[in-house]
């Protein structure tokens, strides 16, 4: 039996494709594509059909999962209307069951037309899935491409106080801070450069993906969204986007300078997560934590050492490329569970 | 004689006609058009002729003055490139004498070619010289749709203590927020609505311009950028716009929440402007203020209040219409003087 689990996300369209032997995972297909939501929605069906084609004919899926945060993208005028317009989509274009990961239950077509918002926002429920079964008991952090997911698992369940992205905004549980595509002055208001500290320019010049470009932290490969300024990405591009924070370019800052800058973001981010993961962790009484995502090594292990919780890594049970997109794993085997039941 | 000031920034170009007879200044014209400089500055050509041509044929200029900061934009890779390829427009483009405020003197455009840097974000200084004349010791604030200058004026002169944009970012006298364009996430790090505070969301979901349409602190004409999903500028789109900011749209939260949420955003860019203000009034030992531009009177006059100091305003001397293209008047005035000289 073969499933396809998609997290559709604001920026990235994730795809798992599990194939089950007797319940048991066999094989693992993971695979991704860079998909804009807020201007380029109307290729959603494309890409999904091309995701599972150049792994497999799509006549060989038995069914398909989906979980999404897409909804929130400012194409549409509110959530129920994201949640119903890509609900659509899926059903017009595949012909085996799809059913939907939704905040306390999967869900049919039928059930999500119901309540669209029990969909919005719902991928955190699928990687709680995968996570409760290496750690019972822990916090998950899952550091995406755009988004911090911290959420409690206790007696293999989760157990976040927050349900919707609204909510979880104020309990520590969604941190709305990424790897690549965060815009550096949403968490830096100044940097320190030498002996002086400078103000940094409210455009949208640097994004976190520059950051970690211009430090090595993340390979070439991993930056997967669109750059600010159109240009291209090698490290120097990276830098000189860098310098633009700060109202320089690169005939004003030298390379190592610039580095200094990157080096002094990475940490401000670091302290961002730490501060929702602060919150979850003294509200909870837990202090293990199972990282994830393209951040796990460089932002949520950080995060958690910076507060001395103990930290696990979902690095141990899967490769890197099943944890960048665990939740679209997660969605797989709840669906799988769905339709068996 | 009619002098044309331009001052070309990165999203708005503003222009300045000023008559003068005798020395005096007989008539102001001013105008301005939203051009935004990253994405297309192969229009700035046409954009200066019509803005003169809509107001009087350009055969009656005697002589134009350029100051400008947008160099910066991320689509020249140095502000070097960006200053020569502006001025060069500008030199192909006008039949009479043109002359370049610089931070230090006014250029001609061989002046210019020697030190292209001269002449960057050095539109402040034309502003400088109306200030003084209104108030020989004071600091004056222009907040525009973009940036806050915070410059300290002693005996009728200017004597900032950066000089660049990346210099004046350290110093205080450069904060880097505005009226309308800037994204609230830069700095609103959360937001209080009733007894919860909710992290904010690192899109470009909302700028300062829909907090002010929401809260009525602008005309609907002055909303003169563009929107960041691309929708209209009516105030229930604009709210809808704010409601993203914390992953929440008009379903989830009223029309007061979100107006609460706007009057926290306003508050706080107060304080962030207070903040430069005060490092500039605690190490010159001057309490006047000067406030001019769009935001004078919900920014900087806040601003100035806020820590007490004395407020004058540039509305007392000059139209609205005129302190918001404060800098190209300042331009046509030391321009002219220039080419008297």
């Amino acid at each position: 039996m073969k499933i396809a689990g998609f997290d559709i996300g604001g920026a990235n369209t994730d795809l798992a494709i599990i194939d089950f032997e007797d319940g048991e995972i066999k094989k693992i297909i993971v695979d991704f594509e860079y998909l804009p939501m807020w201007s380029q929605n109307d290729r959603l069906e494309s890409v999904l059909i091309d995701l599972i084609e150049r792994n497999l004919p799509v006549e060989q899926i038995d069914a398909v999962g989906i979980s999404m945060t897409a909804e929130l993208v400012d194409a549409f005028n509110t959530k129920a209307e994201g949640v119903l317009d890509i609900a659509t989509t899926c059903e017009k274009l595949f012909d085996v069951p799809v059913a939907y990961i939704g905040v306390d239950n999967v869900l049919s077509i039928s059930d999500l037309v119901q309540n669209p918002l029990e969909v919005a926002a719902a991928n955190w429920i699928a990687t709680s899935q995968i996570v409760a079964e290496i750690e019972p008991n822990c916090i998950f952090i899952d550091t995406g491409s755009t988004t911090t997911d911290i959420i409690p698992i206790k007696d293999g369940k989760e157990c976040a106080v927050g349900r919707t992205d609204f909510e979880r905004s104020a309990t520590g549980e969604l941190v709305y801070t990424g790897t690549l595509r965060t815009n550096v002055t949403s968490f830096v208001d100044s940097i320190p450069i030498g002996d002086k500290t400078y103000r940094v320019a409210s455009e949208l010049f640097a994004i976190t993906a520059d950051v970690y470009n211009a430090l090595g932290l993340i390979k070439k490969e991993d930056y997967v969204c669109a750059t600010a300024d159109g240009s291209g990405k090698t490290k120097v591009e990276s830098e000189r986007r860098l310098s633009r924070v700060v109202c320089a370019d690169l005939d004003i800052l030298s390379h190592e300078e610039v580095l200094e800058m990157a080096d002094y973001i990475h940490k401000q981010q670091v302290r961002q997560i730490a501060c929702g993961l602060k919150d979850v962790s003294e509200r909870e009484g837990l202090d293990t934590v199972v990282v994830t995502g393209l951040g796990k090594d460089i932002l949520c292990a950080e995060a958690a050492r910076l507060l001395g919780l103990e930290v696990k890594s979902m690095g141990d049970y899967y490769t890197d490329e099943e944890c960048v997109v665990a939740p679209a794993i997660g969605t797989a085997i709840m669906v799988k569970n769905y339709f068996e039941n």
